[in-house]
């Protein structure tokens, strides 16, 4: 299923505007080359709509947001929505600070996305709805739920905003509102090599903005096809590597994945 | 006398807030992830105390600091301070430009660092008081000093601003006011790769908030095991290999590091 | 005649400060080192000026420029000026919003320029004039150009602004306004690692400052090597290794490089 959606990356090659943290901003970019698209990093208020205008796609990550980055989001987020390109929302740290998950909500409010990813904590954050930020409550609200709790959110959240909702962890989780898709690729250490979230999200904009007209299946992709380099990566690392030989080996992954491996290496249940 | 200090850090996972330069982020994220720290980086005055205070730890770096930085270090170090978390400075570049030493000597009267951690230079631009700049003549200086008498300013620092200073380039130095540890791991090929003295600021941190009671073994700690961890990464390069594969390296070592490697790697004079 | 000038570089080890995005900026540190130059990066207006002054070259460079960067572009670009020390300009998507073409356009006017280092379409935006921003029809306008005529804008740009200019491509072309260089070293698969551009600039300011007084071989050196390693990096990837491996490979080849490997490996014709 996943295979044919590679390779229409590959070959269109778009151009992904992305407005994110500058933690793991180099990454980002080469990720997106690894996977056939093209990166361009532009967060300036004078400029983000221009560049944007430019594009297929949009990722806005809300890492280490500052309040000045905000117009150039919501500039961008208009524009992309004006041309009818794929927007994804990465909104990371909703809930752990009042300031990202007030931010978060009010480009919920003013942007229409096709895409939101997150781990659990940061869509419950969203899912909570405006004005109800869990804050430092999130971590011992989250050992309480269940699966199909989370479920239930997810799905809410997805038809609350008219977005895919791609929460990721241990098992990934991906809703349009209706369908789900679990995911089971993935590799523990991913969580020792900081903005692997960060780089899906761009990886995810990068599939949906080749396959524009199937959003859902296009965030599924992207996630098990990270979850799948993750494994690679892992299968590939020598003694005495870790987390930074780790991080070189993803990307690496990415780059060389083929559609068929994409295919064959997919795993995940869709109901 | 280390070993066990790493052995708490790996078990306690500390969450370490960083507020640092642009240039050397990712590197400082990954290095806390290695040593089995979890790291968060932000810099927004809007957010930077709350996010503190969901940590055990706090580093303020200066490298390409900005004015709207300021509030931010200054509100995440009174937060800090406030709850009893340790705080690591890393004056980058103190001595370099006025608005740097500035800005150090600023936070040293607004916050209590539990760690001071500079090369030679930075050390002797904040050891020369408020208002003493030592500005371009810093190299100079330093070629007429003995190393008697940069213990001395070392220890005065330590004893004016209650921290633990730790100095660090060929032969490094780590000081309370009284016991001096002078720490011979380390490899000259790391001044070829930026940000290492970075990255063991932020280790220092994570080593002295999972082990807060013992600031000055658990800095020294911290110097000695990204020293040995440099020696074991040169170790391991292969030909060809030049300074980007030993950052990877470097990383590597950190994350494989054990406590009883450090134990034993570790070569220091206690008096 | 290219060994020497490395030779040069190797031995003078010229502090280079450093005005760039924050996409690559680790990466333009790490070569400055691989390099044996020594990389400064600092952008606050109130200290730009004053970190210049300490340095013996300075890189501009537009990619992700903010409105508070500029004042600090103007500074450091007149005191690098009145020292009579090389800088670099990188005019990182001139062409692609009006607000980079208009801050590149005005760069120009204010600072003297050993060097300008771009691709195509984004030495036409400046070849343009000021008020001429090509926008998005570069690229259109690239596949009806002749190489010739792209020579002949070169040349008019290199006249008009008095710097060496550098167009990086399949093939490369250097020139002072007379004499052009053109360049066959190099690899398509740099086009998948971000920030070879940028890494580029800041190699020929570190080439340029440490023989400043040719800056046309040392632009046209700094081109050459970058190609060179781009192709010592391809002959040593390992299978399954993608273009995080080779961006890591990249950097590694420029720390190794030795001036004879210049010498021999250079492929250019002079004319």
């Amino acid at each position: 299923m996943f295979g044919p959606l590679l390779q229409t990356l590959r070959q269109r090659r778009p151009l992904i505007h992305s407005i994110t943290n500058y933690v793991t901003i180099n990454d980002c970019a080469n990720i997106l080359l690894a996977a056939g698209a093209s990166p361009i990093m532009a967060d300036a208020p004078e400029e983000a709509a221009e560049i944007t205008a430019r594009c297929q796609g949009l990722t806005l990550n809300l890492g280490m947001v500052h309040a000045d980055r905000i117009p150039a989001m919501l500039a961008s987020g208009r524009q992309a929505n004006a041309m009818g390109i794929p927007v994804v929302l990465d909104p990371v740290g909703a809930g752990a600070s009042t300031f990202r998950t007030d931010t978060a909500h009010r480009l919920l409010l003013e942007v229409r996305f096709a895409v939101i990813r997150g781990n659990l904590s940061e869509i419950l954050a969203l899912a909570g709805g405006a004005g109800h930020s869990r804050g430092v409550d999130t971590a011992d609200t989250l050992t309480a739920r269940t699966r199909d709790a989370d479920i239930a959110l997810a799905k809410e959240l997805a038809r609350r905003t008219g977005a895919v909702v791609a929460v990721t962890g241990p098992t990934d989780l991906v809703t349009d509102g209706s369908a789900v898709c679990e995911i089971h690729n993935g590799h523990p250490m991913m969580g020792s090599v900081t903005g692997t979230g960060c780089m899906l999200s761009c990886l995810t904009a990068a599939f949906v903005a080749a396959n524009p007209a199937e959003p859902f299946r296009a965030a599924a992709a992207a996630v098990c096809a990270m979850g799948l380099c993750g494994e690679i990566a892992y299968d590939r690392l020598q003694p005495g590597e870790g987390n930074a030989s780790y991080r070189t080996r993803i990307l690496d992954a990415v780059y060389n994945l083929t559609p068929d491996a994409l295919e064959e290496g997919a795993r995940y249940e869709l109901h």
